[in-house]
């Protein structure tokens, strides 16, 4: 945990944003595998844990807007709990390390509400993703699951102080992006031909295990690359194959680090492969080189297809100019996914919160209708203390090319003969994860090798 | 998945075994860890894999008993869906597999269930677990999530189905416990001082994960045996230590293992270490001898029960006879825990069904007050089929012997000074998995080091 100043400037600077009422928080609970008692490893919803930093299922938190007071609410274990738990530091000790004083049981907190509504107070709640918040929140507040209204309020009140990170948040998302690096030079270090990709993603939940830390999602490794949400490891990794490794750490912290590096199995990269590389590569270090306070994220992402589109020019695959080849949209057939998205505590900071509110503003909102857009989870200019992930990516999807090639969609831009020798190349994606500074923006942690010649020189030393 | 056949069979005969109605299957939904996308990895519900054997979230089936017709309920992939997750299987052709015909989008569900309640029909559903699918059951029968009504019918007759194991699933259960077997054995070949609990941990998934397994439910790997319910893994492994390791794998098909051993972190047990260990022992081996059909499981528990205190006895801790001091529940300040449970889709088969159904029969109910039996999962006779777990152990839990030893409790049985000798010793188990066959039991996989001496020659053998 940080400190209990921490923890208290935190509610104290919320409570200050949020006009009155009651703010209600929830913290998650165990989800069952397969039954009750087989739960999945707990994690603990971003939110509480930013504003009360405790590490346990079945809490929930009042913030009284109007009175500034704070209480949680919660069970503490039975002596029955403690025989087959062991001792446990009791909530009430736990919360006062977050500087609550007040602690209740999850019961009292039925009549917390009853009363608040009652006088007519409004209380303001996050938008539930739990299934099982969902349904105490309906029963708390008395309505149905689908009338649940979150409070819009209270969203922009927490991304705008979730959004700017602390400098003691920045130390612990440096240290779990170097876990990252790690992770990310050890999988580029023993992969060979003949190897499971599944042995690859042992390896590195083990090196994060060594670093007391999991990992912050289900890893991307794989050789379809461009199988952009791909969560099977059972492929051989062949020569003449590149490996996409898209995976981060979660400390103990929870603070998340998402690093993408995709490498060939062999020594080098094909000829094929490192022109589409070198292409991801330029895009990748030039976006980086752009971040800067005020820049609208949705520019260094359009400068991204820029690059993209005239790399693809370069090499037959996309005609015209880059200009009007991405006004049409023309590198969606390619670069299907956003540049980029807040990193924090959630690898996806916030995305609970909802895109629109964390990634976007009222004046500029989400394109949520055209391809490849509508992917990009953050458009917003950017601030200093923004942590974000850069992740451009090359892809050929032979479905997608099917489809846009049945309807000769675009044809005066895509060069689908050209695209067809392609049909069968993968997918190439690079990710760093960024802080935005007062003058342009600073890579978070010590670095990871990205150039082709770093690669192939890594990949030469350790592939016997 | 198994064959068509098998499938369409255990429908059949689950349809012969319920008068009237529809029966409504539910498959899992994932579930999210901190925001919708960053799911859990997924887990279909054992029934429904049971049924028809599909792993993809978001399904459900329809068994018609009196029309013996069978629907399964799906949404197939967008494009969209195709381009970000690939070229996948549809649900048609899954559904085919299993011998279903007719497969119908999710949304129909709910016009079906509409129909067959307005005609008057009864509709079977299990217990739901996950909390989503409690909201999408209450939705779908509109009745309050607090007023779902499982159908004792429909849970009996899968009990009945499930509990008596096929050849086929046996083979698969061998398979899982021989992964399991090989992950015990590993954990004893490298655990050594120094090392950090989760280091066996990492080890022994990654050996599953090259098994293409995993694990069936969060391990216990801790060097404080006596925290029953332990999935901390932070401690470092200390010469004077045992290690607990509670852990099995989970195979492709999803039949669960679960194996237990402790072993010492020296090559030798201490001497107070081994006589503990010799009593559990004997309470292992000669309670997996007695298996047969037609013994009631508490029998075997109070066998076990009978061991552990007559061994007390001779060490000093317990007085009075074995007898007297079961019957008066001496042992549970040792044995606290039940001496097995059903093993087969779930590492605690079909748990989610209820204890009750499961575990025990109308006639002779769980006994659900009494410290100790109240934690035995499973008391009936046994039957030809059954798989089964003994897990044996004797735990010094500081709480309970400060608990009952402030009360003075049963005084006559305990003789707590003795006790307070081995208040920091931890705790011992040791847990095989049998098959109950028509003459008796076999152990399942090719049997896993157990006794002191096998122990220690190997732990000598690898400890340098």
């Amino acid at each position: 945990m940080f400190s209990k100043q921490t923890y208290q400037n935190r509610r104290k600077k919320l409570i200050n944003n949020i006009t009155e009422g009651v703010i209600l928080l929830m913290g998650n609970t165990e989800s069952p595998i397969n039954f009750p008692d087989n739960p999945f490893p707990f994690r603990q919803d971003s939110s509480f844990l930013y504003y009360f930093g405790i590490q346990q299922p079945k809490l929930a938190a009042i913030i009284d807007v109007d009175q500034e007071e704070t209480i949680i609410f919660g069970d503490e274990l039975s002596i029955d709990e403690i025989v087959w738990m062991g001792i446990q530091e009791t909530i009430k000790a736990k919360a006062n390390k977050s500087g609550v004083e007040k602690t209740q049981a999850f019961s009292q907190l039925a009549d917390y509400i009853q009363k608040a509504k009652s006088t007519g107070r409004k209380i303001h709640i996050l938008p539930p993703y739990q299934a099982e918040n969902k349904i105490t929140l309906s029963k708390l507040l008395e309505v149905k699951i689908s009338d649940l209204k979150p409070s819009v309020e209270l969203i922009k009140a927490i991304v705008a102080q979730r959004e700017i990170k602390e400098e003691q948040e920045i130390i612990q998302i440096e240290n779990t992006v170097e876990t990252s690096n790690k992770m990310h030079l050890l999988a580029m270090q023993i992969a060979k031909p003949g190897m499971k990709e599944y042995e690859l993603v042992s390896a590195i939940k083990k090196l994060a295990a060594d670093e007391e830390s999991t990992l912050a999602y289900p890893p991307i490794i794989t050789i379809d690359g461009q199988i952009l949400h791909n969560h099977y490891y059972g492929n051989t990794l062949k020569s003449g194959d590149l490996v996409l490794n898209d995976s981060g750490a979660e400390n103990k912290m929870k603070y998340a680090g998402d690093l993408t590096r995709t490498f060939p199995v062999d020594k080098k990269f094909t000829p094929q492969q490192k022109e589409i590389y070198q292409i991801v590569h330029t895009a990748f270090e030039q976006t980086k080189s752009l971040l800067k306070p005020g820049l609208a994220f949705k520019e260094v992402h359009k400068k991204a297809a820029l690059i993209i589109a005239q790399g693809l020019i370069d090499l037959g695959l996309v005609k015209g100019t880059a200009e009007e080849a991405v006004k049409n949209n023309a590198h969606t057939l390619f670069f299907q996914t956003g540049l980029g998205h807040m990193m924090g505590l959630d690898v996806h900071d916030m995305e609970d919160l909802g895109e629109q509110y964390v990634g976007y503003t009222q004046e500029d909102p989400k394109d949520t209708q055209t391809f490849g857009w509508k992917s990009l989870r953050l458009g917003k200019p950017l601030k200093e203390g923004f942590v974000v992930t850069i992740e451009p990516g090359i892809y050929f999807i032979p479905q997608l090319i099917d489809m846009w090639k049945a309807e000769n969609r675009l044809k005066d831009f895509i060069n689908y003969d050209k695209v067809e020798q392609y049909r069968d190349f993968g997918g190439i994606r690079i990710e760093d994860d960024l802080l935005i500074t007062k003058e342009g923006n600073r890579l978070l942690g010590n670095g990871l090798i990205s150039s082709v010649e770093e690669i192939e020189d890594f990949r030469a030393k350790h592939l016997s």
